[in-house]
């Protein structure tokens, strides 16, 4: 069975966004793949270093949203990045076979670092999380990795550095990965900011009551261009019709063309649409705040979920250790 | 019983310079300090990653080099780096408390950059070995670095390291170690080079034999203004004269003094102040080749002194990260 890893940073909890791009094809890969999951607390440490309490409480918080969407325990394998201690090995390792420039060319890192570190004093650690993302994803000797466009450089970093291995070392321990990225993409945020995103403040969490979803509906951004519900709208590119394309079931697909038909004509209001996609989406929800709820009654079972995943973790991480150790002719002891 | 780390990259065998620089006070200090000599695998890999055998195989040379200037088994703790996977986790996290600036500014590693790497094409874990340097010296706990002038860089780099993560994470787990540098400091090469050096092909090595001694002595770079054996030479910065004030015992000081006279009035010729330095190094390094002979005949038993210290080494290793994942609070299952 071909392997699929992927992960999430615990620094907050999990929105629609996450589902689009990610969670929705792990929900619908898990029977074909052997999924794990990885709470990666080391990098979310890598820009939280003097702020360990935020990542540690927002472990079972991530935890409980992927089992919330719909993985299934029994399946799939949920671990912590940080008790992997082969992960760090295969990191450092892996530093020695990419260049310097190589790693400040990556352009997810490049945005990154002037997003987050406007005084140009960037923590080391960060600029290597592409060489670390590569160790996450490398040390199960992965072959899918189901994420969002923007982890494209990292998966194809980790590819090189496989290939690398590989020859440098005459072996074919790792497979080379690829990414499977959402059908939607990278989904918009409530503001029309091209990503949803939590330090946007664009966000509706897979956790959100009715309440708090309705109201974020009721003030997203539209068409900017239409003043009165008379004036005719912009479809393509409005939020509101994405999130009713992503997120509505097929039996809505007459009412959403109709809907379509009569902004665009100037026959129908924001505010009924609004209210039209608050239903939709709290459908959506509702199913997964169930299972989160019964989840949240229960903390001590995810992290019995997380300790016994990360267990078998660990052990799948020592055999590739040993693979990786003998390519490398450092098995001393063997 | 206070701590010492320090090490050797396991690329070649030991020569003068290193036992000056640093195997003589490693000796002297056994008694005093619980010691532990790491076999830098890991770190010689930064820049041999694509010929491990090369690194594979000094491994035990490296040991026999420490064995045979007399440190003893029974008191001192030898490992291998790459053995060691707390090093490797450590150094994840210690990324996150440097920055990038920091680390390339760096002397030794500019330096080293310059020399190895003129294509510009430098391997990121070269960039980063002042940080697994730091978590090699940081994970044991250690008190006293004993080492060269050239290490002050990386010991300071563990020392600022240790501060900020026992600041920011409210502990007190690292002590912040301090550098011994050997009282001759850097040895010149026989050709006069301010370093003796591999890679400058100006060593002596511990394991040379006498009429290797001999020959290498013969030809050494010594008063570059002196034409003739009547010609006044000089006696301070000649590596001749230098080589007799660090490895001749105390009972030749009237013999050397005599000599240095002589020789500033141009009444010496270089051929005799070399013999006598020849039969001076050869007395020094009869005892260390005799114990390494023993070695030698017994690969086994160095084999099971690394793999003894390696275990004992991890216990340590077990224990510090567990201080360092309860200081952080990554210490989920605990």
């Amino acid at each position: 069975m071909k392997r699929i890893l992927t992960g999430d940073r615990p620094t907050g909890k999990m929105h629609l966004g996450h589902f689009v791009g990610s969670l929705k094809n792990r929900v619908s890969l898990q029977d074909e793949y052997e999924t794990f999951i990885m709470v990666a607390d080391v990098q979310a440490l890598t820009d939280n270093y003097n702020n360990p309490e935020k990542v540690r409480d927002n472990v079972l918080e991530v935890t409980m949203d992927n089992l919330a969407v719909g993985l299934d325990p029994k399946k799939v394998t949920f671990f912590i990045q940080s008790q992997i201690a082969e992960i760090a090995e295969l990191t450092v390792l892996f530093m020695n076979l990419v260049t310097m420039e190589k790693v400040m060319r990556n352009p997810t890192v490049k945005t990154e670092i002037a997003q987050k570190f406007k005084d140009g004093s960037v923590p080391f650690g960060f600029i290597n999380y592409p060489v670390s993302q590569s160790a996450d994803i490398l040390f199960l000797r992965t072959h899918l990795v189901p994420a969002g466009e923007d982890q494209r450089p990292m998966v194809e970093l980790s590819r090189d550095i496989a290939e690398k291995f590989n020859a440098t070392y005459k072996t074919d321990v790792f497979p080379l990965p690829d990414l499977k990225v959402g059908e939607f993409g990278r989904l918009v945020g409530t503001d029309g900011n091209a990503k949803m995103s939590k330090s946007l403040g664009n966000t509706i969490y897979l956790s959100d009551t009715p309440e708090e979803v309705e109201k974020k509906v009721m003030s997203m951004y539209t068409d900017p261009a239409r003043i009165k519900a008379t004036d005719p709208g912009h479809v393509e590119g409005n939020p509101v019709f994405i999130y009713l394309d992503a997120f509505a079931p097929n039996d809505q697909r007459s009412t959403i063309n109709d809907l379509q038909t009569r902004y665009r004509g100037g026959q129908v209001g924001d505010i009924e649409v609004k209210k039209y996609l608050a239903k939709i989406l709290n459908a959506f929800l509702a199913p997964i705040r169930a299972r989160r709820a019964e989840y949240e009654q229960n903390p001590d079972l995810v992290r019995e979920i997380l300790r016994q995943g990360t267990e078998k973790t660990r052990r799948e991480a020592v055999e590739t250790m040993k693979l990786v150790r003998k390519a490398m002719k450092i098995d001393y002891f063997a």
